[in-house]
């Protein structure tokens, strides 16, 4: 936990502050002096002197000020770094922010260094943010503590916006957009390479500051995963949470040794966690700055019932925004008779009446200001998107000005607009962008942003913050490999998973056994059992049995001396829909759970659903639900129905099998057969 | 086919050329004399006197010129428009713009307005585009014929662009585009309604004129489906067509009756048409702008092997790109030792050595230009793109002057850029534009605009000319409904496409058949035979047989009283891997063919794929192939191996009866059996 202190200190202390123009240490002491900081800043440099004006300190330890107050930012070389944070941690300063480069990022010795910084941090208990970074800017406190530069005095107006990213590169691209456009952020953090704080640290100030109304994250790796999505989840309740998440397609690093494991991909646990904790998802950087445009009106966020009316003075990009809308799977709101009448009353020259509204190529500024007026007062939940081409008849400007002053005239409602086309439309662009109403280049682009936050506010209704698990220790420690075949039966069994009878292939065990029977040869040797030939579907007989029995001693005998390795026989389930079920542990978000079709089209055609650890009845039920072969379990196509309540059940019943056994990293269920009464796992796989 | 003087006129009349400013026959008449047209031009109004300095006829009659030579423009209300036609069709008159609206697009009296409007012109052989479009700018003939301003003196810059579009609006958006980025496009068409000239013939007119470089098509409706293709795919063959197809996402019309019926969407045709005829389909009007950049330099399709190098300054949006590149499919090329030898050499600063290249966030211009100068030395097929966010110590303008040089210094090769940020960056994007150098907005966009033309030049070889069918009558005029079943075998087993053994459910016919064996309820009562309990499977005996066919005729005792309904009986198929073949006629495309997995998973995993009815053994082997249960047909999972060669000459036998039998609208084959050897119908259904 970050405290007050760090975004907002009462005094700085540079060590690096340079001479030099150029270099960085002059650049973040100018940024401190032309934000307008209000507290003292002690610029540091052995050198001695002035710098811009201010006396220079030649050591931290002649600053006399209480040091948990004074946030140090280092901007030195990194080999000198280690010996200032010493030094500052000696002197009792707490908050730190390392701009120096060379660390984790640069190869071997800067991975040993970073190792190195974090012992200092444990040791002193420091908050450091950093190293590798751009350093901070906090508007609100007139702090720009970064080496990039950010015009306040351009910036005044406040979208309430933070932004935490883990690339320096594109924190600078947000400010430089923000100047552009005159929109003044609340919060940027440059995450840098997150050593000790992360955005974890600044996610937890972002749920208390009640003036972030939104929060912006570019994010390259994730450390905490059950801990990010539970801050996520929290914040997402209270305001929008957008995520940008990059190196999202690298290939899985290694074979799975189980058929959930090569289903859950790698990308998999990180966009369901996102997903669970209700954030925005950003695709790319389209979405990223076309996101960023709402947030000028900010009006959006009133909505209770997202709806989008699109008036249009041109048919073509018309019929393309109805495109968009159904390729993104929402309908456009249906233009209620008051309006229509209203409009035909108004607007006589109309001939139809669809949303989106066709205004005609002819439409002047006062077409555009009748029929925006008609909807904003008949249709008070509806959002209302003003698309314009520059026709014969067009009149841009004037066209922008009626939207900006019924923006005025309705500043609770979210009006906004896709000006498509070139040099007529510069000065009207212009104006909408001093007017602070978002325009966007193209139709498609406005309608994605806009149905992003639709979906948002629709989520977030009924939406449950992600529990935070309690840590358990690992149960029991094992040899890593495969769990024994039986005792794996028995542990579903102990979780109410019920399991076809299996017994050991001794002859005083079989009496009890009905025919048909599976011979299965299992244990370490045996990872790949059916195409290792090691599985005899359906054998009717003893006689059968025997022979199966003698053929599996003869073809495996070598490997039957390993005690580990031994022949079970189990009776046939006579089901026909194949599941499976199982779970993968991610390393950084835990058990991820899997459901779906089992057999041979498994891994065809990937009709499987996931869910992190928190799996209830509910939960569990619409995931069975959503799987692209529900209709056939509910009894289509001429299938028999099957026990879908007890599928659920076992389905939350590996949860929390899940949940108890971190030493399992893999189960696999496969095939679990769902019956008309009750589901039988047939065959299961655990990796330790 | 619309002769050279329709594009290229020696004089135009303008009839409804206006004393008004403000009327479109005002605005045509400046557009005409502001453009620079060489011949002469005659306005038309029964007022007389001058516009614009230029003396007005009366009548069209008055106009004493070699008629076939002078294009006539007609911008007059709607009501008085046909007279003229009659008038300019009698006085020998062919080439006629119909700029006026009020016809299709307006309502019942407007279609019957349109429709008298194409008996005059096949009276007349008329050659009319229109009505209700905006008109055609032939900038190589400094001829703007329409309502749109287009500076000619501004669009200085040839990029050899042609633009059909069925959307006015979107023309206008585009010359304003255009006008904003001083490009000149070679050629503008509004479509209109297509009354008469279509796209089709000003498509003819680009495969002629070698100076178009590339064309862009704006459809909402397609009418004559296997000309468009065979026209696109003519021209494909020389230069890029991007089509933007409209109206993509209507929900279809109305229920089918077969399951391919069903499975072959409103959309799949025109899909399946535009990629056989190897046009860039282009998504949305993103798209659209931002393949529309790659034409300033105009120098990608020198390019024979695409490859596609990315530098960067940024951390953050090189990772991005390499997302992107990764989502659309495509590997970027990995560094040779040659460059990085260089790099390392030249810029020992840098850390690493991948694609993208990152060059670090303290990248000055010196720096972009060693790393771009060394990769366009060694990389000669490499086309580049250049990353920039603006950092410290960025300098955007200097760098963009690197670019221009760069591209001058090596004009064959294609070097774009993604200027990421704000206000920054303003007056490097505006140096670039005046350069005619491509900038995007972001990198994903940059991708995605190169990847579509990557994909285009990969797909031109050994691409090959879509044929136009000869036309054949209909064979035989059929009640339309559902086809005779036994007959429908029968048609199956004379395109040499295996049907099951079966007979009529007649004593004296059972001898010959083999027990087990299936009987089923055939004929127009018996349209959905499985959900109507009109199938019994598995019957072992005649015992058996006997108390089916006692249940049925039971059961539908009075549909069974039409003789066109009736039991038959069929031999079991004992194979295991159920397919459905079967084709759709499309109204404007012609027969869909599809292939695909059968049974009951058909309509839930939808794993069919679908061809125009141009199928040759190569194409039906690449369908097959590309199907999800490939590798099952293929005998993984423990399947036995299917005669993959069977089910692909049955389908190109199928394309072969779709070809011939026009009369058939669906065609079901579901389920067709693959066996070890050989293929087996055993049901079909066919619509007509």
């Amino acid at each position: 936990m970050i405290p007050k202190t760090f975004l907002e200190p009462s005094a700085i202390a540079l060590v690096g502050a340079s001479h030099e123009p150029k270099k960085i240490g002059y650049q973040i002491l100018k940024n401190l002096i032309t934000g307008g900081f209000g507290g003292r800043i002690f610029p540091v440099n052995l050198k001695g002197g002035k710098i811009l004006g201010r006396p220079v300190f030649k050591d931290l330890a002649a600053i006399r000020q209480k040091k948990g107050e004074v946030l140090v930012a280092i901007a030195i070389p990194a080999a000198a770094v280690l010996a200032e944070i010493e030094k500052a941690g000696r002197l009792g300063f707490k908050n730190i922010v390392i701009i120096s480069a060379g660390f984790k990022e640069s190869g071997p010795a800067g991975q040993v260094r970073e190792a190195e910084l974090k012992n200092l941090a444990a040791k002193y208990h420091l908050n450091i943010l950093g190293p590798n970074c751009l350093g901070f800017i906090n508007r609100a406190a007139k702090l720009n503590l970064s080496f990039a530069a950010a015009d306040f005095s351009r910036q005044n107006f406040d979208t309430g916006l933070a932004f935490f990213s883990q690339s320096g590169a594109l924190g600078s691209a947000f400010l430089d957009w923000s100047t552009e456009r005159a929109l003044g952020f609340r919060l940027f953090v440059s995450l840098g390479n997150k050593a000790v704080c992360s955005e974890i640290d600044f996610l937890e100030i972002a749920l208390k500051d009640k003036n972030i109304k939104a929060v912006y994250l570019y994010l390259e790796g994730i450390t905490a995963g059950p801990k990010l999505i539970n801050l996520l989840s929290r914040l997402t309740l209270q305001k929008p949470v957008f995520v940008l998440k990059a190196g999202q397609t690298v290939a899985g690093s290694q074979a799975a040794l189980s058929h959930t494991g090569s289903l859950v991909g790698s990308q998999t646990a990180v966009e369901l966690g996102l997903h669970r904790a209700g954030a925005v998802i950003l695709d790319d950087l389209d979405d990223f700055f076309a996101s960023l445009e709402f947030f000028k009106p900010s009006v959006w966020q009133e909505a209770q019932k997202p709806e989008l009316i699109i008036v249009s003075n041109a048919g073509g990009p018309a019929v393309l925004s109805a495109d968009q809308a159904a390729r993104l799977g929402f309908k456009l709101t249906v233009l209620d008779n008051k309006i229509i009448k209203e409009l035909k009353k108004y607007l006589p020259v109309l001939t139809s009446f669809n949303n989106p509204l066709d205004l005609l190529g002819d439409a002047d500024p006062k077409r555009y200001a009748q029929a925006l007026e008609i909807i904003l007062k008949q249709a008070p939940q509806a959002q209302v998107l003003v698309l314009l081409t520059a026709q014969t008849m067009t009149e841009p400007l004037a066209t922008a000005q009626v939207i900006a002053k019924l923006a005025k005239k309705y500043p609770t409602r979210s009006l906004f607009a896709s000006f498509i086309g070139g040099q007529a439309l510069i000065s009207a662009k212009a104006y909408l962008q001093t007017q602070r109403l978002a325009c966007f280049p193209t139709p498609e682009m406005a309608i994605k942003a806009w149905q992003k936050l639709a979906v948002y506010l629709e989520n977030r209704r009924g939406f449950k913050i992600y529990p935070l698990a309690t840590s358990r220790p690992v149960k029991k420690v094992l040899p890593s490999g495969l769990f024994d075949y039986l005792a794996s039966l028995q542990l579903l069994e102990s979780y109410q998973i019920r399991t076809i009878k299996t017994t050991k292939c001794v002859s005083s065990h079989l009496k009890t056994i009905k025919f048909p029977v599976v011979l299965k040869a299992v244990g370490p040797s045996f990872v790949h059992k059916s195409d290792q030939g090691a599985v005899r579907l359906n054998l009717n007989s003893h006689r059968e049995l025997a022979l199966a029995v003698q053929d599996f001693h003869h073809r495996f005998a070598s490997v039957l001396k390993n005690k580990l390795n031994y022949l079970v026989v189990q009776e046939m389930a006579l089901a026909k829909q194949e599941l499976i079920l199982g779970f993968k542990r991610d390393p950084i978000f835990g058990p991820i759970l899997m459901v779906g079709q089992g057999g041979i089209y498994s891994e065809i055609f990937k009709d499987v659903r996931f869910s992190l650890a928190d799996l209830d009845l509910k939960h569990a039920r619409e995931l069975v639900s959503s799987l692209k072969i529900a209709p056939i379990l509910r009894g289509a196509r001429g299938q028999q129905a099957v026990d879908i309540q007890a599928l659920v059940k076992a389905l939350v019943a590996l949860a929390r099998l899940a949940n108890d056994h971190l030493e399992i990293k893999e189960l696999d269920i496969n095939p679990l057969f769902a019956k008309a009464r009750g589901i039988v796992a047939t065959d299961v796989r655990i990796i330790v």
